[in-house]
């Protein structure tokens, strides 16, 4: 493991780190923001899983997120959303290949060989951050856009796993926009059947858990119409007496302007649910 | 003026246009954030000068300063740092020419012709902001490295004027760093009489206005030694009896992640100043 970058920031450290991936097949970067310690303390972990076209520099650089964690006393991973590298196979578009993970485990040609992102954010890079980071057994998921529903799919997936869940503007119904749609033909295949596993609306019906879920969605998000319909997943969770809280947020659009105004909020609730 | 990007942020709105400047006879961008306002509410306005290589988009994604505009009720905004274009003089390094305005009026050829940024920054840009936003007459400025030689410089020129200044490890003295040597041979000619106006340590010197300066500066800044030397400043505030507060950060070096960390509390100080 080699480190990239390392920066002071709001009393802690915001470093970058390069791994040789084992699932991926591939080098992977990925960000990592430790609040000051006292010697031997571990912390509680939040995962942050971005949006399309991001790498783990996004979230770090543009959200504003330090501050928080500093404040609650949380740990902040940030992956990078794809495998990366020349041998790795891609597309032009942005949202198909490289950049575009969307979390799930590929079984289709040529994408099977490094697509694996579910195995590297739940088993290897978790098993590499506890080994490397001061982070306790506690674990929290949050993430934007495909992140959302990166966040949103693996909570759901790992009952007990994580204490608390939140995203923003996240695709909460891949199974049933064009951004979901492209991706599980190319990354699954046709058999619509193999897709439901992926698409968070489609797990909740299955929940064994009941997570409160957060969800903040910018009510003057462009790809709110087309790609996330978040009141899919509402009309799912009111159905099942699932407890999900979503705001929509007057205004707000999709970019990091919307992430840097509600990141304090989302780190709250999870402190709130890894301190408990 | 155009209207390039306007996004939902902390109540308020963050805005980036592009107008024809005629100091500069080129178009320039800038960035502007609103906090949330009442009918015929007008706001103190801090202005922003950033360094080397960027543009109005680095401070206004990633020093997360919206959010202590918002609490404290100021309006920002960040210019860009040079003249653009085609048509403008350039040269292939970092720290000449594009991205390295460094807030002066040019007499040398290539550059008179375009590179006047600190009539620019003292006198267009402020016109066009009070025409367009709802700004009071009450201003403060603020910048990093080129941009806090910049603020330095510009409030020392203009005694009455900012109600604040600061400056994140800002060049403090040009005339006595390659930084500031190449770029003043460049733009003001060999005649080092000439450069001492542009000079914040040598402005001091004939300071009729006795305005507190807030410097931050992080302590493992790798242009701190050979570029920055705030210890040149200080001592002639010292001599002089200029109130100066210098805080030099341990730990942090020369990014926005140091930025981010210390943005709220010169926003504090400018807003206390503003509102006085």
């Amino acid at each position: 493991m080699e480190q990239l970058e390392s920066h002071a920031c709001f009393g802690g450290t915001q470093s970058v780190w390069r791994h040789r991936s084992t699932t991926l097949d591939c080098e992977m970067n990925f960000a990592v923001y430790t609040p000051a310690l006292a010697a031997g303390e571990r912390l509680p972990v939040i995962w942050w899983l971005s949006g399309l076209t991001c790498s783990e520099q996004n979230f770090i650089t543009k959200a504003g997120a330090q501050r928080y964690a500093a404040e609650h006393r949380v740990i902040l991973v940030a992956p990078d959303t794809s495998p990366r590298g020349a041998g790795v196979a891609d597309d032009p578009a942005y949202d198909l290949g490289q950049g575009a993970g969307f979390y799930i485990n590929a079984t289709e040609a040529p994408w099977a060989a490094h697509y694996r992102m579910y195995d590297y954010i739940t088993e290897e890079l978790p098993a590499l951050v506890a080994a490397h980071f001061p982070v306790s057994d506690r674990a929290s998921i949050m993430g934007h856009s495909m992140g959302g529903h990166g966040a949103l799919t693996i909570a759901l997936k790992n009952p007990g796993r994580y204490k608390a869940v939140s995203a923003f503007a996240p695709i909460v119904a891949p199974t049933q926009v064009p951004w979901g749609e492209k991706v599980f033909s190319a990354y699954l295949g046709a058999d619509r059947k193999t897709w439901a596993e992926w698409d968070a609306t489609a797990l909740l019906e299955q929940a064994e858990e009941r997570l409160a879920i957060l969800i903040d969605q910018g009510a003057a998000d462009s790809f709110l119409e087309n790609q996330l319909k978040p009141e899919i997943f509402a009309e799912a969770a009111k159905r099942l007496g699932h407890p999900l809280t979503l705001r929509l947020q007057p205004g707000h659009d999709h970019s990091y302007y919307f992430i840097a105004s509600f990141i304090g909020d989302h780190i709250a609730h999870h402190a709130t649910a890894l301190n408990a």
